[in-house]
């Protein structure tokens, strides 16, 4: 049985970045870029006013000089600054020839139609000169870049409209399960509703993906592997339930029917062993555990990390913060212990959410993410220190 | 002119929480819950296997028993274990009355229709009790809860598909400036791209919030008040521009006739010195700088905590890390410098990407926070501690 490393490694090694696309700046938000970005000219494009003030030449410093003229932002300039005059200028406005510097509004004293300037005036003060933020033709977004709000701002002031970005996977999810009531019917007894179905959906919608198929089929072999071909384009499959040892537990064989080759089934780890991955071609099929919390990791740990390689992004970060609450293992695997992660001015602080069982998401409710406890049975005591990974970021 | 800090507690003070709304579970996604929900029947509603194995009795620990029949998961349990026999079981299936506890396929040996048990079995093993993760009535997401995948399962165990929860405010971003060239046409010499629209359409995408209506205009009196007038609905106005000193800076005055009250207009801050907060009834209206960089803070601080305190949210966390590199602050005021904070094993480190001015979104684009340093001109040097807060999460 694997580590909960060796799977995470494994997971990182089989999933491949998407093949880029050609998409709109909008669609682009969150997105890695597959192609560097360039200035298409100098930035500023011109030399520009940074404050709403006058125009003004070093030798005028201390002197009231009249005004000359006036230039708004986007207005041609067809006046040249000389000796002994200045020039009202607004923010984002094209200096004039012959400005050496820019004089704020506010640090003049306005005199109908002349102005005081003050004693000192430093070289350059308020302009941004032609080219000093971005030269024409400089790389100013490189490969790799995820699609920032700041990025799009970039790629708004280059005219970019249409950018190659690696896409979001195509996902379709699979929930089986003869325990569950048909959705909006009364469960009877012996059975529960539903509620991975609904988390996977959340989960992906939380990273931008939509789940464009999303079915529920009991515990039958025909009926998995019908659903298996029915998500047959999609680059990532989730079937939740039906992957462990049990008699009905028909995902492992409907896989290897379908044609799918086993990259690992069951992990080393506390919710969630059996927690299954396979391939076929280029596409991953994830079979999580029916447990909910135990689904839950599967998604975060593994899938998420599937997700972010096919999209062409690092892993998400694992954090270190201190232990409020000590935790004594129960088992030798490793465990994964939904618990509330705070911020307090010398760090994290984590406060450990337990659930009494892998099905337990109404005490895990409450968590923002997983303490990442080593196999024990070691008891880890209050004040120490521990890795964790934070649900969505 | 206020602090950065007194202007952040100003939005805090005026930003109300908007009325809830019932909307369904998937729409929640984010949201806050308005009510507490609670359990409608225990969890687990029956004694549930947490392992496919058998069920069994104490006194036949050791022993070799026969296979009374199977229970599959959902399927209604008309047997009774006694003494001297088991039944087979699967994970999320009823436990027969008289079971004991659940053992493990793993670890029995099955010899024809009978199992060789296990010399040792703990009571109660691998079997969640009725009740034992929530109780029926239980409160299981109290009010406040913001609704997360976990959260979703919750409410999907409970067959609740529509929650009151606090929705997410409707916004309206008007871009101003005579100096930006029109969509899709090539900018004279002296204008520039509009970039605010669609970064400011990217910061409020990244928090769920669709720009139902997004207008240009130029640095008229009568267009602004046009465009307020338009944006009359909204529950959140954003207007670039035109909000500084300039004799082309309508925006204050457009306000004012449009009966808006203003809460503050300009913070001693760098950049976005110029921002303005106006109330007109419900509505909340921002006036932000038009200078990118400015804008983006402006949105980053300050519209951003608007947002989440109306849809009834803390605001977001300001962390600590150590400077990567000296910052020598040019100015008096409070300064936010774009920076690259990673984690490292012992903490945030922040690498400071300062642009070369408050219009430079080219530099910025590397970056990932902004450092909060206080009025200088005081030097923080490299090695010490700094706030600082991240773009999205």
């Amino acid at each position: 049985m694997l580590t909960p490393e060796a799977a995470f490694a494994k997971v990182l090694e089989v999933a491949r970045p998407l093949p880029p696309r050609r998409v709109t700046v909008r669609e682009a938000l969150g997105l890695v870029l597959a192609e560097p970005i360039s200035a298409d000219r100098d930035y500023p494009p011109f030399p520009r006013a940074m404050m709403d003030g006058y125009a003004v030449r070093f030798a005028d410093a201390g002197r009231t000089v009249p005004v000359a003229g006036e230039i708004a932002a986007g207005r041609q300039v067809d006046i040249e600054l000389a000796d002994g005059s200045c020039i009202e200028i607004m923010t984002g406005a094209c200096c004039p020839p012959g400005t050496q510097a820019v004089v704020q509004k506010e640090h003049v004293r306005r005199e109908g139609d002349a102005v005081a300037l003050p004693a000192e005036i430093a070289p350059g003060q308020h302009i941004a000169s032609a080219g000093s933020e971005c030269r024409r033709g400089q790389e100013a977004l490189p490969v790799g870049t995820i699609v920032s709000p700041l990025a799009a701002a970039v790629l708004a002031s280059f005219g970019v409209e249409i950018v190659p970005a690696i896409p979001r996977p195509s996902l379709a999810t699979i929930t089986t399960g003869s325990e569950l009531a048909a959705h909006g019917e009364q469960p009877t007894p012996v059975q529960i509703r539903d509620s991975n179905g609904p988390m996977l959906a959340a989960l992906a919608a939380e990273m931008g993906i939509d789940a464009s198929i999303a079915m529920t089929v009991p515990d039958r072999f025909e009926d998995i592997l019908d659903a298996l071909a029915a998500a047959a384009e999609k680059d990532l499959v989730l079937i939740a339930g039906g992957v462990s040892v049990g008699t009905y537990d028909y995902v492992p064989r409907a896989l290897e029917r379908f044609g799918a080759e086993t990259i690992f089934h069951r992990v080393a780890q506390k919710p969630g062993k059996p927690l299954l991955l396979a391939r076929k071609g280029g596409q991953l099929i994830f079979g999580l555990p029916g447990n909910p919390l135990g689904c839950h990791l599967g998604f975060h740990r593994y899938v998420a990390a599937a997700i972010r390689r096919m999209e062409g992004k690092p892993p998400a970060e694992v954090y270190r913060g201190r232990l409020l609450q000590t935790i004594r293992p129960k088992t030798g695997r490793a465990h994964f212990v939904p618990a509330q992660a705070s911020w307090s001015n010398d760090g994290w602080q984590l406060q450990p959410q337990p659930g009494v069982s892998s099905a337990d998401v109404f005490h895990a409710a409450a968590a923002n993410c997983y303490l990442h406890i080593p196999p024990g049975p070691v008891e880890i005591t209050q004040g120490n220190d521990v890795e964790f990974s934070l649900f969505s970021c």
